[in-house]
């Protein structure tokens, strides 16, 4: 648990952050600009393709992959990129530029994981060039889906192929131009025991009997150019080479995908989280109300003393997590991805809630990233399993801790 | 204090909620889906004409206006209106189909109580009528609105003339294509005392030197199609005629349309969140997970419980405040209008948000009103002065109140 | 719903009132340390006997009884006694003075509503002369009493008498002086369906097989003079006689003996909260802390705000109440009880909390009652039954009403 | 950033553990009820004396202080300290038998590092042998000592004396009876700049002049054997070598003294919340409601998982800050010692509040500690200054960190 920054990290970092201050901050609004315009829907912003030449030539690409990978990795452990995360974080968009965004970023990191050499080759090789893009297939409408065993999509073998039945919602990026391939999770076994009922497989994006059925909003975002979808899969038929690691290993995929991933957003959370903080100081140091800078009210230094606090702990409690993921793995580090991930969201739509009051119009407006951050963090309380899932497996595991005398 | 309906609210009710359940809820996934559509921006839905029409013969129109207002009022006390503010307020938009919709609504208060016969001829009567729309022009970008002395925008008399110089944002519905008239407030004596500086003056929107500058997102939707924007002001003239009640008399006039306005957006706050709680019971009903009904789970019990009750003290403390008004004026009850401001738009939001969390992915889709409600109610805790400016003002009249001995 | 004081009760509060300020409140700090100190332990505090016979000279005397109760009864309703529930709650140890005060209060209305001629003679005429006390014996150390049907005490039949074995804890008022007489609820028919189990029964203190085991404090009190101890029924007769309704018919006496009960205690809270609020507001417009009068800062305007919004709220929640018991009695009203009892303790708990904190030292010590408020407050969050059992309660009858359309 | 802990440090923290587990936890019912039996006020539990030479003779002694105090140091860091400090925290009274308790903990610092030869000869030396006991005394009753610079009591030079006139209260331990010295603040100079005005001084508890006028309860406990007093000095001499320091340098001093004390009582938060959370575990699983464990509800989960989110967190923190200490000293690390004194109490509050309603009837009463650590959490809110005071300063440090760029 030394979270010390090592020299290479701090070397990264000031990388990162000219790279941020030169070439992200300074395109945000017409970022911002171009994928809430109507007429660019599902269209990428022009200056995403030189950005991402940029980010590679300067060698910030990738870093999200740990070094455990090994030659798919650019070498840095967990705990090492976890300040670069939160650095990025504060610009969500910048994650693409560094090819480290949801959901490629976990897409690679289970094909690196459990991908053989062929869907490696064909999938993962241009992934980690950026070259296309990918979705991933879980929730269901009709069912429950924070109880991920009700999933009943149906993936059934018939001869060299599988054939794949069902809907799914919710389907990350499933409307970006270079969107490929999909990584659907669905029900081969239903006679298996729960946790062994289900499979992961790789579907191109073009193969028949596979359809976009609509688009989906998120507090009145479509998400361009990435958007989510509701989808359907009508006696799809793929072949057997594409079912990722074996039948009945669906969850132990979803396992090893979830925890870095998670640890990664919370990281981003932070740095969102952050941000907001310094917007509301320089806001309120600058504003007058009724003869005093709102700086000097007790309720707005209420207000940002209790966000610095939030931070603080969670930055801790992020490089604590990556700490113990490095040293024991992302299993034995389930407790504490899920506290990552019911404290991250819910800690930073608070944070922004409150620099939203303190900008009065102008933070509810565009003229600021308060209320793109306050949906994005209210959004993933529901993404990725709403924050009760987490709340109840912890205290499972609390209390198994207890009882035990951990 | 006498919170029973009559036969007459009883009546009314019945009628109005034969409206909503004929004509109104059936058409707002329609209604939705027209005004998000990038399409339409700016433009009004086909079906609201003909629903104003049947909501006129049906006579449900200009209910908001209470009795005192004489013959321009259909005759209903603030207390009657109330229970009928719920009904419509469960969908925002078909206030515009009744004629009670903001910010009309105050407008037309501010000419029925304030403005003088010609006023009244020229801009009263087509606004009672449902033919024409008008603006709100009051916050600027530049100072602190929530200290609305701040004012900047100068109204100077010049001859015959009053010459009009400044910025504003926030103006409510002035993208709307049948807005033709603003009321504006700005300052027309800088050295008088401080709540006789400003005036308020009626301004039509094809004024030369009037502008619209931009429009402005809320929490990223443009509320087509009557939007917000940023407007300026050069050497803008408008007849001395144009001038409310008299110069220094502004905030005479905001303290009385702020009122009423007030506490009907409260109960449609009322309205919203009992929908909200309607949709969380209905799903929890239905949906299992973990093997057990969602209903059945004891936090999503306290969830329902904890709404019941904030939704019926709301209810019950609109209620207390119409009969106030109704007896002692808006000045005596503006310390139950701030408690309504400070109260319901973050009970509402609450109350949203824990429906939505019961929702899962479908909560923040356009599949339920939930997001737009959650938007909506979030939106108003800046809008119309940020909640803390009202608890200020509240505290210092419970403070008074306290040590005089009421 | 007419919530306006009628001429009659203004007089009772006009009475009650200058009784409060002539005998009540000069004795505050005097009664306080004579409970708290070690030595007066289970005496009663000598002021108490003269200041009940000037509180039933002046006619102040078992208001809590509502009309129904004929003859029993001063002939007050629910609504009518409301708003002189909240003055005597003011100072909780007054309701003693009036006759008014728990366990007593419910025990009398059980006896006057359930019991038979024999028993009233017995037991009621002198409870309701104030010249005996008496216990609840309810809830069991060694099962969950938010589960009543839980109860696991015997009361068998044998000839005559009935036979009780068991334990029970949180008995009120065991310890009190003048306490002669026990209701026990206990189960009699293992058998019966879970409703039907139980039975109450009236037990003599003194009789052979009962005995007190210890006390109990709460948060550190004792609660002198009345107590509340764990107790032990060890073949403890007493004749059949005693059996208050009949065999099994426990819950039904428990349910119209919560009804009225709660409603008096929650306006009880609205009386200790509205208190602490007025010591708040003398406390910061008095006190000076870096160069700013307390009631200047903006948070503490905000405690105070949201205070008066909270206290509002539930006064008039409270009357609602009051009002619906009297016209559909207590059974009818089961969801506004299940809210009041959610809602009363926790929000005088929030406002006690935010009184001490703008006390600083002098708010936690025995110079004010807020130490003792907040104590009170937090206790009965637990005390007849725990909020959490309501909310589940009031969530299923929320669930039900709204799948019927209510 | 190293948190790891040294072999060392295991090894001192097992030692620790076993005599925790072999002395302190079975004797802490025992303690409890003897300092709450009004027979033994201000009496110290017959045990301590024992036990004290037990824990010295194990070695187990004077931790708190830091090894940068040489000599009068047993050698171990902030960081070393901290997780010795969870263990010592879990029983509250146990700090005072391994000599680390307040106040006399934080007059140690002082004397050790701003006391002359002869002060700690005659003060240090018997306070860190545990033979005597020492008092604080700075807050004022009739001022708000939230802003220190309030402080009123005089200490005027006469000669080789200074006399001290005023009235303090809350001054710590004042009843113990080895109560020998009190280091006492008040001003020497009105006319110094606002934070030179005030100096510190040791005044042994026999010398005329001083009186102590009453006690004070919190929350309605005396604190004995310590307690809190109300105390007056009148024309009260002492030689002027008692003074510390130097004229003027009062805030200096408690500037040094207050922040590895609070660093250390942040760390007994930690142990007591993380005490409650495992009674809590414990008690869910073992009983059973409604034909379920409470284990498996879901809002008892929720409480479990908040819980143990907001302790890790919170670890984390203080060994973050510690560190810092270690490295930078108090002075540089003022911003986290102000959160951990915001979060510490409050976030310990909100654990014992869940473990109480987890734990029913039995969560208030003597049985648990529950009520105890709820009572000591909502205490610590205000004592050391109320959290409000701490959140402005930590919001002005924060702001102006922003605006530097840091």
């Amino acid at each position: 648990m030394d979270f010390a920054l090592s020299d290479k990290v701090l070397q990264y970092r000031e990388r990162l952050q000219a790279f941020m201050d030169a070439e992200i901050y300074p395109r945000e609004q017409e970022v911002h600009d171009f994928v809430t315009d109507p007429e660019n829907l599902w269209k990428v912003p022009p200056c995403f393709a030189p950005l991402k030449e940029k980010a590679q030539a300067a060698g910030i690409w990738n870093w999200f992959l740990p070094k455990e990978y090994g030659d798919f990795s650019p070498g840095l452990s967990n705990l090492e990129y976890a300040p670069l995360a939160e650095v990025m974080g504060r610009v969500p968009w910048s994650s693409v530029i560094f090819n480290c965004n949801a959901p490629d970023r976990g897409n690679m990191e289970v094909l690196a994981k459990f991908g053989n050499k062929e869907q490696q080759e064909r999938w993962l090789g241009p992934l980690l060039a950026g070259e296309i893009r990918s979705s991933f297939a879980m929730t269901e409408p009709q069912v429950a889906s924070s109880d991920a065993t009700n999933m009943e999509c149906e993936i059934v073998r018939d001869g060299n192929e599988y054939v794949i039945n069902g809907r799914k919602w919710w389907t990350t990026q499933i409307f970006h131009p270079h969107n490929e391939v999909m990584v659907v999770m669905g029900r081969t076994d239903p006679d298996a025991p729960r946790h062994a009922q289900h499979s992961m497989i790789l579907v191109p994006t073009d193969t028949p009997g596979f359809e976009i059925v609509r688009r989906l909003s998120a507090f009145g975002s479509w998400h361009s150019p990435g958007g989510e979808g509701e989808i359907r899969f009508t006696d799809c038929r793929v072949p057997i080479e594409n079912l990722i690691l074996g039948e009945g290993r669906g969850f132990e995929i979803a396992q090893g995908r979830l925890g870095p991933g998670r640890f990664q957003y919370a990281m981003g959370f932070v740095g969102l989280a952050q941000r907001c903080l310094e917007l509301m100081c320089r806001r309120v140091e600058e504003r007058v109300a009724f003869g005093q800078k709102l700086s000097e009210q007790s309720s707005i230094r209420q207000d940002i003393a209790r966000s610095r606090c939030e931070i603080e702990q969670l930055r801790l409690l992020v490089l604590a997590a990556a700490d113990k993921m490095d040293h024991f793995g992302a299993k034995e580090s389930r407790d504490m991805i899920s506290m990552l991930k019911i404290i991250a969201p819910k800690m930073c739509q608070d944070v922004a809630d409150r620099a939203i009051q303190a900008h009065g119009g102008m933070g509810v407006s565009q003229d600021t990233p308060l209320a793109r951050i306050f949906h994005q963090a209210r959004f993933c309380r529901i993404a990725d399993g709403p924050d009760e899932v987490h709340m109840s497996q912890l205290a499972r595991m609390t209390i198994h801790q207890v009882l035990r005398g951990d």
